[in-house]
């Protein structure tokens, strides 16, 4: 243990994320065709090169006119009928129609005075013509051909007359060459974000093909002889886990602007490890590794960063995250980073292994410089204050980014709850909304104190309906049918703690229980259904067994669930009858059974141990027994009750749920052993 | 004309959007690579089909016990030297260390009572350990050699013992399998989005594939004999135009979650295009056109629609965007549109020819559509309120989604100005950053009156600075170095009034001015340079022109600027001049040019007249004449002075401005003609 790394001088923060910042990641421009271009960040200014529209052109569909020959022209007809007859002097102005000009058409005629041409919108107005009057305000008096005759000639066009209503001015709707953007002017600017808007502006002037910033490429390289991609299988007796921050810190380096490239994932070979650091420093902007914190790993990181590069700074302040190391890798020793040729190595961050930590170190220091790089600005920071729903203690000395849960009171108010499950669970991931940023001299964050949550992103939504208590599979498709529901699976005992709390919209309570007891005799129960519990046995039932008794009598195996689960209580208070009806102490029945403190956390856990052959019996549900296709013993049935937090029945998710459950036969349906209540 | 149609009943907005709601635009779904699924929402739930850890898992590094063998240990040694030696019989605890085990390996050792293992972070907990001493609270009596010796053979380590300074309880810095997610349990919903968290836990379950809403597919039919592809050239005379929706609606596509089909745009051919329709109805969810509005082009959408498919709405009350049409189209006519076989018909949306119509009518109804199908939460609403800066009119009757642009004042209070170049203008796309609702029934929203701002996304950041003026290529290079800003080229008058007005927080103005007659005596200057203007003239100036008095002797036709620019205000200073030494008066001197009247818009717009042979001397700059290759017969040198708006000096960008103008040279380099004033 002599060579393990610690950090003794940890860094500040602000200090980490200077020097993150200081790292050149710049990875230049390049040119990408227009329909590539959405979202990408101009590199430099575009100036329009042609006139915009290219010619003077018809706003409208109407008439092309000489503006003077209009002049006096008015609704004559139509004044004197709204108005009763005033004495204006002035007229409809009827003027020969001498052609037509289509869009996208070169106009076959030209105006002298005193003569109209048929136009659509979008035509080139014909020499002569500077004004439109538009068709609303016109009256052809011969029915224009317009098209071909019987006979499939263009019909003489000679008689054709048009009475103008109305007097135009030059110009009137008419747009001229140029007057939308003209050729010379600036378009739009370096740092331009391109959107849907700034597409059609450079559509419209012609461009396919635009310079932008150049999309910083991250190597993302895993490292843990322990590692296995998903989609393969694992030795779960070799410590073999999945491969969990390749993919997820591959996901947010594109939400930052970069472009991850994901690297085999190497084990703590010391070569191999090597080799791929240097490959990665040699094809990308930014090297990033994670995962093995095992002192060989370290080693050659800190091995390849001292012989071939610079290390920065070694571990920050700051939990989850600690362990982040920040350096240059690769590429020419002395040459400038600037050099732009092919290897001038690259930026280098070790992230911690565990993805909690890895990604918060990404969000937190990484993502912001690929975003300057991409030249990408900052996302709107998305806050959210509320209070405290619990009071937690936090380790002093360290900056602390507390990973929490957001709920709704049926005031609007926002509740704060932590979410941890221990360093390393994966699940934290998506319990969460965001973070309370806990400075480094604070060590209590006190129920009912007011907080300021980081969402992870704009984008984050918190839950619409927070659920804790037991697993279930009805319950499962009943929060399959409701718009972001977040639940908590801590068992019924949970459930019922947290209720009494005031925490949740809703709690999920299996077997029987003494709602004046548990402190939450206001609770409304929204519905429910029951479900037929027993011994989860080995398809066939190979050992025969019968019911309770056997565990007791027999030399069974036994899986049994966690005391926070419903299941557990109606277990308990069988073995209790049984021990009654037998003469016996409860704890002489309960200690006669091999495996009885052999707890499993969810809901099918002693059935899959069944499964896997390393019980006889598990407890567990009807339903999940034929699920996985192994045989059942009954024992008892149990009501699952929905209980509602008293102050939260007129939140929207509440009555939901509640009209949901006016009838839960949908989601029972096909479920072995439940039933309406 | 006579088979133009006429929107005489114009669907209410409101009516319009349930219509398009309406439509069936549901992909169903498919399965993705979990490295593609970033910002996809998953189609079913998951739930987790093995544990995670799948095995008991050391949580830190350290020691793996029998947890009652360190009971009564603690740190006597330091506590005893912290506190001055209390009377604490509590002692560390000496094990024996049986073995190592590091992350990825299958445990060698199995623990009897009294023994403990090394143990990494990660490492499956060996057989008869049940919880973990961290490193920092233990120290090896033995050097550990953990590797090999000498001869290559593991040296033996029977003499290692490990001092225990604590002692844990069972389970302590251990995570039991299943502890973070076990088999069976709801790992996330349906209608869940894909973020890095999520990829992040679907990787610790081992998916590497994952159920997602399907991508609708939009198909984007652009109409029209006028339109030619971005990258193309136009021929201007025959009234050509870039295809402007083609991609501006792909991108809109895109980003609502679609996945845009672009067809090669279609003209005014009726079967080409009613092929093209059934074809794109075939192969889509949702067949968008926009693009011509002749009536030939209408007419065809309008039979295959009630020939195969169905109409369902024309004409909808809102500026812009009136000629919207929404239906079905193509399928087996009868057919259920939830038959998911191949051809089923689809969706239809008829846009707007306008690109401005076009994406307004996008963005309100079909967006939506789109997002709603794809799984896609609607984005936050991004609102602003301010005050309008000046009265705008609006026609009454239709509902106005009126594109306006944002400035912030120095109190932070937000003044909204309408952004209108005229229909069909492709700059109000860019120039806008959002847009007022303005209701039917309003017709009119005075200055000062109080606006709500719909942005067009939550990621829309308004300018840092405001400029309105002379257009010019100093400024240009000026304004690339600022973030976010913007410039409204409307000349040196414009941006002398609009600053008399108090709408911007600078103005630009290029020759002489007065500043008392104005209105703008408060005005601050910033700084500026001088640029030398005269006639450019064709390369090698063929017509030996020698100055302006050549303009009115000789047979030159001319290119002026309009009167809204500098330029134009020293020109007539110098006519002026010039009709005085001949004791003329000035319009003689003018009504002399020929195409004095003639009045270029943009700056460059004079010389690129004479670059293509229309024009024998145009007003210009000397920039502007070496950018091009022509030729330049100097009149004069001007000042181009950026004036702030008093009441923004203490802004942040018209602080930034003043220091870079501090020193203009770098913006002049290279630039002939320029210098520092």
């Amino acid at each position: 243990m002599s060579d393990r790394k610690e950090f003794r001088d940890l860094a500040d923060p602000e200090r980490a994320r200077e020097v993150v910042a200081s790292l050149d990641l710049s990875a230049g421009s390049e040119r990408v065709a227009l329909e590539d271009a959405r979202g990408r960040v101009l590199a430099e200014r575009v100036d329009a090169a042609l006139d915009v529209p290219g010619f003077d052109r018809a706003a409208m569909d109407g008439y092309a006119v000489r503006a003077p020959d209009t002049y006096g022209a008015s609704e004559a007809r139509r004044a004197s009928t709204a108005s009763g007859g005033t004495a204006s002097d002035a007229e409809p102005v009827t003027l020969p129609v001498v052609g037509s000009v289509h869009a996208g058409e070169t106009p076959g005629v030209a105006l002298d005075e005193g003569e109209a041409a048929e136009i659509s919108t979008g035509a080139v107005m014909p020499e002569g013509a500077d004004a439109v009057v538009i068709v609303e305000r016109t009256e052809e008096l011969t029915a224009p051909s317009g098209g071909e005759g019987a006979d499939g000639e263009e019909s003489d066009e000679t008689d054709r007359r048009v009475r103008i209503e109305t007097a135009v001015t030059p110009g009137e709707n008419v747009m001229l060459a140029g007057a939308d953007i003209a050729a010379g002017e600036r378009a739009l600017g370096p740092g331009t974000e391109l959107t849907p808007r700034e597409i059609g502006l450079l559509s419209a002037l012609g461009v396919d093909e635009v310079p932008v910033r150049a999309t910083p490429r991250v190597a993302i390289v895993s490292t843990g002889d322990e590692l296995v991609r998903p989609g393969e299988d694992l030795d779960h007796r070799a410590g073999q886990i999945h491969d969990v921050n390749s993919y997820a810190v591959a996901t947010a380096v594109e939400e930052a602007g970069g472009e991850p490239v994901v690297y085999p994932h190497v084990g703590d070979d010391t070569d191999a490890m090597e080799e791929t650091l240097l490959d990665a420093a040699a094809d990308c902007d930014l090297v990033l590794t994670s995962g093995s914190t095992s002192a060989s790993a370290v080693d050659v990181v800190y091995r390849v960063i001292e012989d071939q590069g610079e290390l920065l700074l070694h571990g920050v302040a700051i939990k989850p995250g600690k362990p982040m190391i920040v350096g240059r890798i690769g590429g020419d020793p002395g040459a400038g980073s600037d050099a732009g040729d092919g290897n001038d190595g690259a930026a280098y961050v070790g992230l911690p292994g565990y993805p909690v930590s890895a990604l918060t170190i990404f969000r937190t220091f990484v993502a912001p410089a690929i975003r300057s790089s991409a030249g990408i600005p900052e996302p709107r920071t998305a806050r959210v204050d509320g209070r405290m729903a619990v009071t937690e203690r936090t380790e002093e000395g360290r900056r602390r980014l507390l990973a929490v849960g957001l709920v709704e009171d049926e005031a609007g108010e926002t509740l704060v709850y932590p979410v941890d499950k221990g360093s390393g669970a994966t699940t934290t991931l998506t319990a969460a909304d965001g973070v309370v940023d806990v400075p480094a001299d604070t060590n209590r964050l006190s129920a009912g104190e007011k907080v300021t949550v980081d969402l992870f992103s704009p984008d984050v939504r918190p839950p619409t309906l927070l659920g804790v208590g037991e697993d279930d599979p009805a319950l499962s498709r009943l929060l399959d049918r409701l718009e972001r529901p977040r639940y908590l699976a801590r068992g019924s005992r949970g459930g019922l703690r947290e209720l009494r709390d005031g925490l949740p919209d809703v709690a999920v309570v299996a077997g029987p229980f003494d709602a004046d007891e548990e402190g939450i005799a206001d609770a409304a129960e929204l519905g429910g259904w029951s479900r037929e519990w027993g011994l989860v046995v080995p398809d066939g039932n190979p050992e025969g067994v019968t019911g309770l008794a056997d565990l007791v009598d027999r030399e069974l195996s036994f899986v049994n669930r966690g005391t926070e689960s419903g299941l557990r209580t109606s277990l308990s208070n069988a073995l209790a009858d049984l021990a009654d009806g037998r003469g016996v102490d409860r704890r002489t029945v309960t200690e006669s059974i091999s495996g009885f403190d052999r707890a499993a956390r969810a809901f099918e856990s002693p059935a899959r141990s069944v499964a896997a052959g390393d019980a006889d019996a598990g407890l567990g549900l009807r339903a999940t027994a034929a699920k996985l296709g192994l045989g059942f013993v009954p024992v008892g049935s149990q009501p699952v009750r929905v209980l509602a937090n008293p102050d939260r029945l007129e939140t929207a998710s509440v009555r939901e749920l509640d009209g949901l459950l006016a009838d839960a036969s949908p989601v029972l349906d096909g479920l072995d052993g439940f039933d309406r209540r």
